[in-house]
């Protein structure tokens, strides 16, 4: 049996996509369009105010393509927590014109294969921060979840725990070469979703999640031990955006 | 051909999954609202009266994301039961406000991988309430299927006994660490469901789930044998609770 | 190339498993659901004098979970008996309360490794028996479709005769253990649908299922060679079974 | 690199499978389902006129089980020739009664692997004839898609023109075996559908279709290299059949 | 590790797959079709604007079979830009009569596994040109995305960068033979969309499709290293042909 990396975990996340039902939306009257408008506004507002609070936090993006139209990325302290927004959601005159079309749950994770022995990592601010992030307001989002293979000679869970090290050290400084042009945030969902970890990215620049994505494919973490499902990729939607997106 | 464990089996089990439709449920108005509370509130005390007589046991838990908005998991004598059950819920007002989202049909199992040669377990008293559990009213769930893997060397079923016995022993050292902190209930499915094996965890503590699942997936029995379906997580419904989530 | 063993084929099967929709059922007044119900017994009482005609059997069956809430299993000369009484079904009223969920396509089929050399099965009375089938009044039934792997090493089209027989005949042995709790019946689906067998159960005690199909999963005919698709597991459907699962 | 055996193709092929929405079919009224049987009449009429002028071929079968009620399998000179016809029969008031099921784009292709080094194939007019071939008439079709495999040492495409011309060799040794009794139309679908070839059988007896598959898989080209989609079987729907089948 | 060839961005691409809902279609009134086509044009001609001013490019063809009835293959400069495209044209009248079918979200790339070096491949027009590129208007389309494959001892991202090398060279000039009779696109999708390419491919004759890729598969980089997915073909729909498509 090899040894299981130690790691950290901060708050909990759900990514919630969902698709615009544009036929309901379009055939609606003003006044409907604008009641369900203000509940999203009024949601907006309240997820702010918890961000505001370092009680969470809420990042709100357009999703290009059939996959959705936008996607809920919410971070709070409890599971039970994501649940209630979850559900209040739901009930919303602005979710009526909704259809889910995925969703993710896991908890933000560091995990110490860089770890200095002998230090208490929660007494390190950085570290906590890390765990209890306020979503980047960059203007694009990627997400996708991944594993680490188990197949025959690729067995990412029957390799020692110094060789796992070595790998996730070299896998660590091709992320850190794009330090400042892409911040990632990596989400443990083992035991909560169907892959082990998701992974999000925030950029300025969309390119940047190529580039960083191409480069670690052929890294050998990547390489022989990467299973990755499916890739969303997005824009910030600002209030004025939101605006402009639902505007008939 | 390799010898098959011997199994124990007691209450079939059957997991419901199910989501709410939220457009009918707010569309609807609050008498059929409070119909269909009444015959959902109707179910859970003739549940209730079934784990109190020790005939049966019921769990019920929302789910986080969009898999689900909930899963009712029945333990019952016989799979007739399960589904009259199941069928005088679908006929209910109430379930005329869900979907169908997942469905697992097992039975509890204990394998004797590590029982004791000459003792009969069904006079034990600890392995026959094993065999029909109360479910415990821990705050989470975490539910999922699993195989063991018949894939080139990986082949689970073509080990001798005793290296199966070896590594399940080593894979139960994991699962006594966690004792108190997780309660771990097996369900067979082989020749009932489209997996080998369910796996039903509860916790006090969400954490938990991922740290059993990521810390087995070290052991050689996961790590080279475990193939690992769909997982779900939610947070336990009491009658509160219940009430919060359909209000409207 | 490998010889392929000979088959002797009887009576074509259809498995029809279908959902009930049970929202429009319940919505259904008293005169609706009566005509649905008349239809459905003058199919059954139809499809019960061609069994007593010895031309065909059909067994009914609940389905336990959300995969299907009932399936027919018809069993008759021609596919295009089949295709006609599956038409036949889908114009009637109660099919209307019906939602297709899965279906199978095959030919009962009994495969000659195990036959005598020199003997014509055809003249063996309880082979033709066994090719045209009454199906059996037990108490469940269990699906399962499969297919003889061919992957790597694990081929089974690429071994010769006498290791495929041999194989089968262990296999056999096991099946035989089962005599009077287990009812199997083998039908060949290459050519037909998207396995190249299905497997249907039946027993009085639904735990035979378990213990049969696990233990031979051991066996290395399953352990290297079964690749097996979805699950299916039901209870009988008498006359007054039917009635109490459409009664509103 | 491999050596691609050189291909000769004829007529493009679409199999367009659809259910009939036997529930707005049985509550259509009479004159209703009048006029949509008289515009499929007239498609039927129209593609006999095409196929005796030698321009395309139409075959119209139904498909037993959930899978689809029908399949038209048409074959014309031109893609566009079948986006036409397709568009035409979508926008047809039968066509309103209908359920899309699956479809399949080809082309007829015979390949050369045991052609005559030194001939001009499209010289003779019997290849001529099988590349523009008028569909039989028979009471039986099959069709399902495939590929070659291209996985670890089961890799088709890197086996020399010599390997894989002796293995097609007796892999043609056995279709030659049921002339008479199956009639085989290969298309290809590289670069036009999601497998490499589509299969099409027809027979008298279906029977032939699962001797013939059956045999078919353990020559080694199908067992080491043969992978294939989903198989559908259907029996041939003249014009009384059609009355029958859609008579409420 | 080994290195990571570099790549070349120019435009975004969007291809939006979508059905149109024959039926909804069909009963429209001539005034309610009117209008939805009147929108429809007026985007063509947008967009024809667009590629006017070399600000991004379209293509519109029929896809042939179910799978879609249409593809609008927008090229822009940035997401921002399609997403803004693709909002805007869901929120049309002709939107309301189409299904989204499949989309796929990739930039125009090119590889500089065969560039000069030392020389700057942006200063060169003809690569600009390829980077942001005119769609050609020839008669066919065909569209599939595809990965590298990573498995076992066919793992591209493990071999050298020489390796790689050699083998897309002796990939491309089976491309060149091509020449004049298909137009190439590749689109790279990792971080975009779930494979890491697009083709895209354009021709006059349909058939070139098919040699094209068939050819290119018994090459070693498709044979061993080339994993597909679903193939779409079409014709382009001029305006003329857009009018017959959609005349009822």
């Amino acid at each position: 049996m090899s040894e299981a990396a130690q790691t950290l975990e901060g708050w909990y996340a759900l990514h919630d996509f969902r698709s615009i039902d544009w036929i309901a939306w379009t055939a609606a009257d003003d006044e409907e369009r604008g009641l369900a408008l203000d509940e999203l506004n009024a949601f907006l507002k309240q997820w702010q105010s918890v961000e505001d609070g370092k009680q969470g936090s809420t990042a709100f993006y357009s999703i290009v393509g059939q996959k959705a139209d936008f996607v809920l990325m919410h971070l709070r302290e409890t599971l039970e927590e994501l649940n209630e927004l979850e559900t209040a959601f739901n009930k919303s005159a602005f979710a009526a014109f909704t259809i889910p079309a995925h969703s993710y749950v896991s908890v933000v994770e560091l995990s110490n294969y860089m770890g200095q022995p002998g230090s208490d990592p929660l007494q390190n601010p950085e570290i906590v921060a890390r765990l209890k992030p306020i979503l980047p307001k960059w203007n694009h989002i990627c997400f996708y979840p991944m594993n680490k293979r188990r197949q025959g000679n690729d067995n990412w869970y029957m390799l020692s725990m110094d060789e796992r090290k070595e790998m996730m050290r070299s896998h660590g400084m091709i992320g850190r070469k794009y330090a400042g042009k892409v911040k990632q945030i990596i989400t443990g969902s083992v035991g909560f979703d169907n892959w082990e970890w998701g992974v999000t990215l925030f950029a300025d620049e969309a390119l940047q999640f190529k580039k960083l994505v191409y480069e670690m494919r052929f890294d050998e973490v990547s390489a022989r031990f990467g299973d990755f499902g499916d890739f969303y990729v997005g824009n910030r939607l600002t209030e004025e955006k939101v605006a402009e997106m639902l505007r008939v």
